[in-house]
């Protein structure tokens, strides 16, 4: 199965010429878009929504990841495998860092057999290597036989979640269609915090809120705080979009810190 | 064959990762995708529009309607089989109102039986109850193994379609990209009305048209009503756009008077 | 494979219910999407990307395009064959004047046959006729079994490219996401032009720009010109929109003079 993502929207024919292309080369595999709408050269939201949609794929799967500001220069195209069987390939520009580091890296190889390419464009190697590349290895090519290893492939730069007492930290990683702020602080840290009410710091301004379980334990056009159905902390309006109410962008820092109430004491 | 339709829009990843899981359970399953780009939240745009696709679809046709404002409360989780023998997989918030009224409903079950589910995110139904039971059924699973009857399912308020004298009424359903206005009105109320001029009010606004059969029937701007590819009445201005130029909304009332003219003495 | 183009836009139900018909009658036919945002009614797009998509499909691929403006009128539906084994049905407005005239045609036939008809309504000739029509091609059936050999199909008017000493002229194509715009030029008349200067011609406007191998090669915000990945030149801005810089249109016409420097002599 070929995941497929990029930042060609949809009005553009280039999906459609790289499946032509996948489909010459492997008739029967299954290709599924993630999004087309990534937005234009932003990688680190690519990255953060790889993450999330990985673990809902089978095993073997692999991801067709081509958001790539820097096609024509001296970034290498890569294909990586992670420890639970993902293969990822696209361009080495930060895009895998999340998943490299949320499974673990088995290898990482740079595309140089040319035997797995299709053509030899310098600005669109979405159709001309990473497309190809993923219909041969969808067809059983190796690893191996795609070109050299890689060992150190490009990371980017991101807020790391920490948890230090009642107090959180994380970075707004993406939001969607409905306004809902996801982030990349693991569910797990706000577990022990359910139903208490909460201080959410984004830049220099505040918001008071709570931690709830779903958007209808507060009213209509109250702000929450809860795990979204990929695990992480997702700040939401219920009936309403919380991107716009907080004019929050992907990439900024947030802060939340449970309040200490009588409930507590 | 599963027909697939929600709010999701095309820039999240949700519906990639709803077809991974159906994908998983039945690989051999045909998806196809009716549109994504419901407007948020908008049950009754997607109730008429559902009705419209269905007589298109074969036969044991499972389609899967993902519009579901009130996820995470006590609205139940159904699926619906109508007479003619198609399957209606989604929330319980009167989605399927117009198809059960008009094919008539065989049975309607509550999804239950979480052997049928994939996942247990309050928030994210559509990849953990509704896409994985949908490609169940088209595994072969009957609904009768899914959960318990449903007696009464939700049914949502409309201006049902009337027809006295020469006086039609209905209410505006929808409009496409090129701003033809769809309505409820079955295109035969107005079979015979065929060449004839009329009165089209829309709230305190009344405009001049003519029935029709296609846009060319009238010059290049001018508004005209006429029978649409699905079976009901349509309003539209060859070459120009009904929906901006009348300013109506989905949900509106609209009545239409045949005008007497001599032709007719 | 059947390859599909339209302007209906991705909110339609239009598109799926086109495919609900190609798969009743063809159910394992790939079909791949092309765009369905190609804008309304513009024929001259949709020639344009046409002729790009076109070399990367394989041999015998039928294209399914519904850019339809005069639905309803006279004009005819067709289905084209050209001598490098491809299919085209859609409308004869034109919208095949650029692959009929690049590839060569081997017949045109005009769809008559409603044996190969879904429906019969006067405004949706995508779903009733041309759809089905591709899919009992997909399921082997013969060109001439559709309906009377058409000796004149319909031809857009455009600017061909020429190229006189160093002066080359043609016409804007398209747009992509990115604000590029692609010509209908044909690489090979720029590359003896190779890091040369140039200046470029819009309307009333002039620009100082450079003949490149790709975007890298000029510095972030510089306009540039070079071979697009589909063999045509055209017009870029590294890590900018040259279509919002510049305000062109598709289909204006556009001058691109080589600069002779010290370097020449």
């Amino acid at each position: 199965m070929i995941a497929f993502m990029s930042d060609w929207g949809y009005e553009s024919y280039y999906v459609g010429v790289a499946k032509a292309v996948i489909k010459s080369i492997k008739p029967d595999v299954e290709i599924i878009d993630i999004t087309h709408n990534v937005k234009e050269y932003n990688i680190r939201q690519a990255a953060h929504i790889l993450q999330r949609v990985c673990k809902d794929f089978p095993s073997q799967s692999i991801f067709l990841v081509v958001v790539d500001p820097s096609v024509g220069t001296s970034r290498k195209p890569i294909c990586m495998k992670t420890k639970n069987d993902m293969f990822f390939v696209g361009p080495d520009n930060g895009v895998f860092s999340f998943v490299g580091n949320n499974f673990g890296v088995k290898e990482v190889r740079i595309l140089e057999n040319q035997d797995y390419f299709y053509g030899s464009s310098p600005t669109f190697h979405g159709r001309d290597i990473f497309a190809p590349v993923a219909a041969y290895l969808a067809s059983g090519v190796k690893i191996r036989e795609l070109g050299s290893l890689l060992m150190n492939y490009e990371i980017l730069r991101y807020r790391k979640p920490q948890k230090i007492g009642d107090t959180i930290r994380g970075e707004i990683a993406y939001y969607d269609h409905f306004g809902n702020l996801e982030t990349n602080i693991p569910g797990k840290y706000v577990e022990e915090f359910l139903d208490h009410d909460a201080f959410l710091k984004i830049g220099q301004n505040q918001y008071e809120t709570t931690f709830c379980r779903t958007y209808f334990d507060v009213r209509p056009g109250q702000l929450l705080i809860h795990t979204d159905s990929s695990g992480f902390v997702e700040i939401a309006i219920n009936e309403g979009n919380a991107q716009k109410m907080l004019g929050a962008k992907a990439g900024e820092l947030l802060e939340i810190e449970k309040v200490v109430t009588n409930k507590d004491t």
